[in-house]
């Protein structure tokens, strides 16, 4: 093994169903981010099939390239599943029977009143000179081996299996391949445009391979992730990290709506409880989004009392007591109407505060002086009424969400005290 | 090339992003799903970051393995983007530089008044032999070689780049390796467990390699995904699709909301909307997730009058006419404050149906009387009043989505006139 650089490491991904169009990769992602930790940047992800030939190219290409390569998948107990027997056959090395995995796997289904068929048997078989890793949560033991001066680790491809079996058996040992501690946090944003952040922060971008930063953009929401590593220690990495998210903290102010990766609807809910605020809002548009984004917080319901979905005029008029004057005069998609819808929740629930949105999300509805993205938002309080007008970009799901993510922003200012960006 | 069976297939994914822990992987999912339609099976799946070494490493090793090799990202007119340069050197080929290609970059920019800088001008060389293929949507333009008996296609990495290149310009000559025409669908269900699917449509799973069947299982919704295929025309590969979709019909019967792949939500808007039929709805622990699915579809303002987020108590006494004593009496999550919540709100906006949730969402709130999980649905119309007990698991979000299944599954049987599950 290299003990001058990093390992080689590469990730393969066994089977059928992975290379279907329905494949959702999370093993491999968490992965990653495990190995990044330590300083083990992944080299190369292949995702292979259950097939014999491509399996055993796969393993001989890893095994060429790399000096440590973690397979996940095909451990279990079907004809499919070969990567145990692959792999042997790759490294020219036996295959052990033993007796006391097959007792365990035989226990396993005793416990929930089952025999265990016989093709389990095959699992209980061992590459020669390898550890066994425990699966706790099912019948596929994981194998660790060292030969050659390469590390290669098996672990059974289901991510209930997989990710209790890394944290309890792979986590001690990778330690002893450790090239770095890491430290990360995200920063999110909302209400800057993506150039606006990039114009503030972009000679901020590190120099230094001991820091990483990247900014991912979504409607609504700009977050930018960052890790910091050191050789040493945990608390260099920290403080590294902690000098660039100042840095960044510096530039953006309070357009940082969390320093530390939290949900926008966390963050507002916790500002809500810390001043001993209530909410009630009126939704048209969004359609029951937004209280369903404060009520995903677990405790939500020590702040937000009331939702009111009037997505007719009818309910507009009947439930919040907005005059239908006033939305035969203005429209319902207007300045006037958000406010009153505001004022009326607020009123109905006897809140501290109420929250009114009126808008069109699209895709059909829109006018030339009434486009389809046209949102307004309005806050009620003691101190009166602010109204915010917006234009959003995107589909109906994008303009439910941006809307609903300037409704979470501008109770978050108002609470903060902090002005419109 | 080999003419008597299908070419092997591979995609290599190439970018140093694609192999951190944020990569969301679109890309290779359209290509798999593009290529299967033809009837080629994909292979392998390779991704790897932008280092040269590594990069030809993973050209030459696929080229050594597959027919037909499709390369994304690395195109662009950055030191990173190397990988045609990468290509070029390992098929020992020249890169020439045409003028045409850097006229088209340099319009390109011109059109939006800007200067192209000097780093693109790398874009406009092209590997001796390749076709080029045009980019709409960007600089750089995707290469097409056929060469050695192999095929090899260069596309970039952006998915608003490479789908209309693959569309426009890949798929017509990919016709020509075309083995197979497929039709697809999706049967999705709820109120039945996975394996009580299972139970009823085990026999069916096709023996024929000509068909597909898989089962995609989430809380509260199970998928089951078909695709038929035909080496002959597409009308074959449909009325193998229909069989298939007929008996599986036949043995789910009415628990099969939809047999094209289409939303519950969307299901229920158009029973409402075909039955001049208004809903409104009471929610408590979903929090708005009812109203925000019902109006995710656009033009439900066509049924879908009022929505109350009713999270307090008071909110649900003063809005929804809900007898104080009665919640003292049963607690709020009760079968008969649920009753009460789907009356209140019906009575309230004047509608045919009236929908109420309360339940416990987890993760805390939950008694050993009323445990997390414990969700109470009721339906009140003219016929008067159903309601269900639910005991869902999952985390808070799951609980919250199962519980909005379970309601919008009330209102299409309704509509239906079929029974529960």
């Amino acid at each position: 093994m290299r003990q001058d650089e990093p390992l080689r490491t590469e990730i393969i991904a066994v089977g059928m169903e992975l290379l279907g169009p329905h494949f959702r990769d999370t093993n491999s992602l968490y992965l990653t981010q495990k190995l990044e930790d330590l300083g083990l940047d992944v080299s190369f992800k292949t995702i292979v099939g259950d097939d014999w030939d491509n399996l055993t190219l796969s393993l001989r290409h890893s095994l060429s390239r790399a000096d440590f390569v973690i397979a996940s998948g095909g451990l279990g107990p079907t004809t499919d599943d070969r990567t145990r027997e692959a792999l042997a056959h790759v490294l020219e090395k036996k295959l052990n029977f033993r007796e006391d995995i097959l007792e365990a796997i035989r226990k396993r289904f005793e416990r929930r009143g089952m025999t265990m068929p016989a093709v389990n048997k095959k699992q209980a078989y061992v590459i020669e000179g390898a550890e066994v890793l425990e699966n706790k949560n099912g019948t596929a033991p994981g194998l660790w081996l060292e030969t050659g001066g390469k590390i290669i680790l098996l672990l059974p491809g289901p991510p209930q299996e997989l990710i209790p079996m890394f944290e309890e058996s792979v986590w001690p040992k990778l330690q002893k391949l450790r090239n770095f501690f890491t430290s990360r946090t995200i920063l999110k944003t909302t209400g800057l445009t993506e150039s606006e952040i990039e114009e503030r922060i972009f000679d901020l971008y590190p120099q230094s391979p001991e820091i990483r930063m990247s900014t991912l953009a979504y409607p609504g929401q700009i977050e930018i992730h960052l890790a910091a590593r050191s050789p040493k220690n945990p608390a260099e990495a920290k403080k590294r990290l902690d000098r660039l998210q100042e840095a960044i903290l510096d530039r953006l102010q309070d357009n940082v709506f969390s320093p530390e990766g939290k949900e926008l609807e966390e963050v507002v809910g916790n500002l809500l409880r810390n001043n001993n605020k209530s909410l009630a809002t009126a939704e048209s548009c969004t359609g029951g989004l937004l209280g369903n984004r404060i009520t995903n917080v677990s405790g939500s319901s020590d702040y937000f009392l009331l939702g009111v979905v009037a997505y007719s005029n009818k309910a507009k008029v009947r439930l919040l007591d907005i005059p239908m004057r006033l939305i035969d005069e203005h429209g319902a998609v207007s300045l006037e109407v958000a406010q009153a819808m505001a004022a009326g929740v607020r009123e109905k629930s006897q809140t501290d505060l109420g929250l009114g949105i009126t808008g069109i999300a699209g895709p059909t509805g829109g006018t030339p002086e009434k486009p389809v993205g046209l949102v307004y938002v309005a806050l009620n309080s003691e101190k009166g009424s602010e109204v915010t007008k917006n234009l959003f970009l995107g589909n109906r799901e994008a303009v439910k969400f941006q809307s609903t993510q300037r409704a979470l922003d501008m109770i978050r200012r108002y609470l903060l005290k902090i002005k419109r960006p």
